[in-house]
């Protein structure tokens, strides 16, 4: 049985609330928030404690902490984790910052302590049993990846300022789908992107439409679509072309029924937020994690990959700001 | 190159001159009507002839018939178009009067002259596709046949009154089509009906709405549904299980846009009605009627397919008012 | 909070005691068994107590039973734990006996207790959103329904021995599900049905393939289709032609997977079994449950309900040996 | 009635053949070919007679030629026959020199005869119904554009080496599509593209796979992607998304059978190839083109849309090779 803290105490730590909770492989022993009346309404709902981050950390009996603070405190939260010896799964992305992820990640490797980051999204059923059709061979030798990523609705600009941009924020969960999906990383990214949606995001300096297309060393190609705006729900499309057929994982839908009337004939919206599209993906990531620090195994997820798809959104970063293609070597 | 003479001019007359008129192996030699101004008409389209009925049939020049007028008419053609030695292909149902249809097939046998009942819906690429896959053995023995038919709107009370009612008139297609999809004709037969789209079809001594239950010597169930409405267009499916798994034939439909919104996600309806949805089934029952005629082979539907549908018709009308199974071996 | 009893610790015990555990508003205070054993193994997963049945229903601290024990022990344990002050969610049928049914429904009446029927899949997240499209009327008024329910595979035929045969063990949740969509009880069901599937099942007396046909005092039809085996999964689908338009639930899949090769397009098969399927629906049967007994209201689904499916049950036995069609009000 | 002098013999001109024989409003007075053996047994087929090219150009009776030759004559007969006073409906593209297309343009212009580029995609009856519903507001405002594109199978090499590559071929349809969709032509274009399909086309100096990303004035986004190599079929498919929703033209199937067995369900394959699938789109381009000129109004595709496609494949092939995106101002 781990024992676990979970640091943070906002909507995506109750979502890991429910998953250490429900696994019969791990206690929520504490929580911890920077406003520590929500700690402990988060605790109270499990039965758990609510207590200092720095108490969790210090406390020997605690195995693993589940880090799902702000992202400006991920990086330090992971050195002083691993430090003190535990396990973490840690919210994506490592860092805004690629210098600052890279510092934490050299840091970490003293530790020796496993380091998972949270892209659930390899946990989703629809993406996993993709995978696993490609790990089979079913289409061959894959091609041409195109992932389809729309948000229901634009953030607050207030979080758009401090988000670190779309493609640090949001695309890099794509990006690490696209590292999952081809089995390595692009050598070229190219972006190109506009404020279109809401003018108060180009505004504050970000984009929210883009479109990224990869290349990789033998000539494969990637292409990643966002916007923030799809008004019918959270679509969540992935497609791959392959030498012998092609895998697409379509979207989940509220429901099954189909009415047909004079109008047309109509279904269910996908699913409307990641809450509810990628609710069952949080349990089987928190289960994958217990697996492997009880296994003993290595993480399916782990710092490099946070690593990659963090150095992927800078190279984004900067192609969108000249125009031209930026190689993944160079930043 | 087969000269054929068009009895009939009405709206399906039109399909089957089409047809005609586009098949290599066929000209339309003549067409004729009850008011020769519509056979002038339809003639004049594709540059034949507008003839009468007795000098088509009394023409040495010409091969075959088709014939597509009032039902009332059908067997008498039949005799005498085959009595002047022509090949046949004759639109549903062969008669009203199942004892009249027995008496035609017995002349007709005398004529050694071929005669093709129009069930045009095995000739639909999608039942036709189903009923090579079954041929094929992919679902293993047939079980459980399922048949839904709906017309969009009901035709008007004056044409009902002459139908010989919604078993004669339309459900004798899915009869055909049961027999086509099981190999073989049920044993007995029971059918529920009610009046509940238009009263009036009703105060006309007929159904509007009706479900029948047929059963198999070996044990295996039909379900034949009927409506005579379907607000969103023609719904015509099949669908069969088997001991391997289950076949599906679906609805075409008028494109294949889908559109997400707020309101959910919706397609196009189903291609409005028989013209539409069986279109092509009509060029190709056409084509099989010229290929057999051709090749000197067996023709797929004959009278006697014709025959057997107008009994479980027959059957299914008396079912109805006794409320009572009725076996086919009785009518 | 609500203290519970189960009442049994098979293989559905387990699915309720996750409900039941895992609801806010209701605690497993304790578990019995046929097998002490079976009690106490289910007991220590969900940290609740293993006790006889006498011993649950005498202790006066226990609010409710959910009664998940063999068919023939229903009727006598709702007795005593409503007798006891208790209320009960008991799995359907009531009895396999019509007449004991109404008997206990008689009894019953005198405690004043609430009695609910663990008709499940009313609470189906697919048949609910279809139910309450049909209360919006976005399909008019109701016309012809058709029920679609095969199982996987079919039971050990000791099973079936048992079971009180095809309509009363597996039809009868068809039969509420008529009664859910329709509003109201039929005046009339005819049944057909044969041993197709597996020879010893008709040994054994009974069917495993089934159509019943049913009638409404305004002239609408319902048909069900039964069977036991779709080699391809738990196919549970229903849709439902009315004025203005057609309804269907549809299957729910495994994933959304698709794979397009040489062979064709293929998707992921329906969820294999009822308990994968019906998971989401048994969680929120015990919601309903709790809510109603907590709010004091009316349950969604009573005993009276229980009572009816059961006749319907009994009513499609009957017509299955006579041939004829029977009448509801005579069973 | 429009006299038609068909100026090729090909395949794609046995397709262009049909349209104008069934087309009511147009006959087919004379074919020409390369080949006068093609020539005339394609006339042949529709009863019309084989000409040189010269002496369809010569004859004034001849009110318009459709140029189904090789690429790269089209630029010399469309001034030849418009310098005759013909109408011209010309296959894409125009030519394979944007610069031959250009003046092709200007020596056109002082004819002041219509000039039709066949882009039949836009009369497809899937994509025109998606225009259709953009037009009526359905989705509000488009924002991003994405095309998929793929072959079945790569053309000979042979073929690729005449053809001016991948954007000038194939993609040149997308192209054009992109402006029908979109309504304008984009200002900036980048591409990506490699040979992984087959070697020997890229040792021949082109792509087989490829991803092109354009830039709107507005700021809006379009991506399309091509792969000459889909094994399952043609997959053709256009989606757009706007502000109020989002709009897809899915693939048609070769029928609506759908297959569940334990080895999971499956459906038909995309129609195979673009004779199958754009068909329909033939007739309806042709249609339109008699249409426009019997009743003197303008074409809803003409010449100046071929020079903005083929500007946009010269673009994408210059951004190939340089690596970054290109102005389409500049090319």
């Amino acid at each position: 049985m781990i024992k676990v803290g979970l640091l943070g105490a906002g909507r995506i730590a109750g979502v890991h609330a429910t998953a250490i909770f429900s696994n019969p492989g791990s206690t929520l022993s504490a929580v911890s928030d920077y406003f520590p009346e929500n700690a402990e309404k988060l605790a109270a709902e499990y039965g758990s404690t609510a207590r200092t981050t720095d108490e969790i950390i210090a406390d020997p009996s605690i195995d693993a902490v589940l880090i799902a603070t702000s992202t400006d405190t991920h990086s330090n939260l992971i050195e002083a984790a691993t430090a003190a010896g535990k396990a973490v799964l840690c919210e994506k992305p490592v860092d805004l910052s690629l210098d600052r992820a890279r510092a934490c990640q050299s840091n970490v490797a003293q530790s020796g302590q496993p380091v998972m980051i949270g892209f659930n999204r390899r946990f989703d059923p629809n993406f996993s049993a993709m995978r696993s059709a490609l790990d089979a061979g079913e289409i061959g030798k894959p091609e041409l990846l195109s992932i389809t990523s729309f948000d229901p609705a634009p953030p607050p600009v207030a979080y758009i300022k401090v988000s670190g941009g779309l493609f640090r924020d949001m695309m890099i969960h794509d990006f690490d789908m696209a590292n999952f999906m081809m089995g390595e990383a692009p050598v070229s990214i190219s972006a190109s992107g506009s404020s279109i949606v809401d003018t108060e995001i180009g505004a504050a300096g970000d984009v929210d439409t883009a479109a990224v297309t990869m290349t990789y060393a033998d000539g494969r190609i990637a292409v990643i679509k966002n916007s923030r705006r799809a008004v019918y729900g959270y679509d969540q499309r992935v497609e791959l072309l392959g030498s012998d057929g092609l895998l697409q994982a379509q979207n989940m839908l509220e429901n099954t029924v189909v009415k047909s009337t004079t109008a047309g004939v109509s279904g269910a919206k996908p699913t409307y937020f990641f809450l509810e599209r990628y609710m069952p993906s949080y349990a089987n990531e928190w289960g994958a994690f217990v697996d492997a620090i009880n296994g003993g195994s290595a993480l399916p997820v782990d710092l490099s990959d946070g690593i990659t798809a963090l150095a992927m959104a800078e190279a984004a970063t900067q192609s969108l700001k000249t125009g031209a293609p930026v190689s993944l070597a160079d930043v």
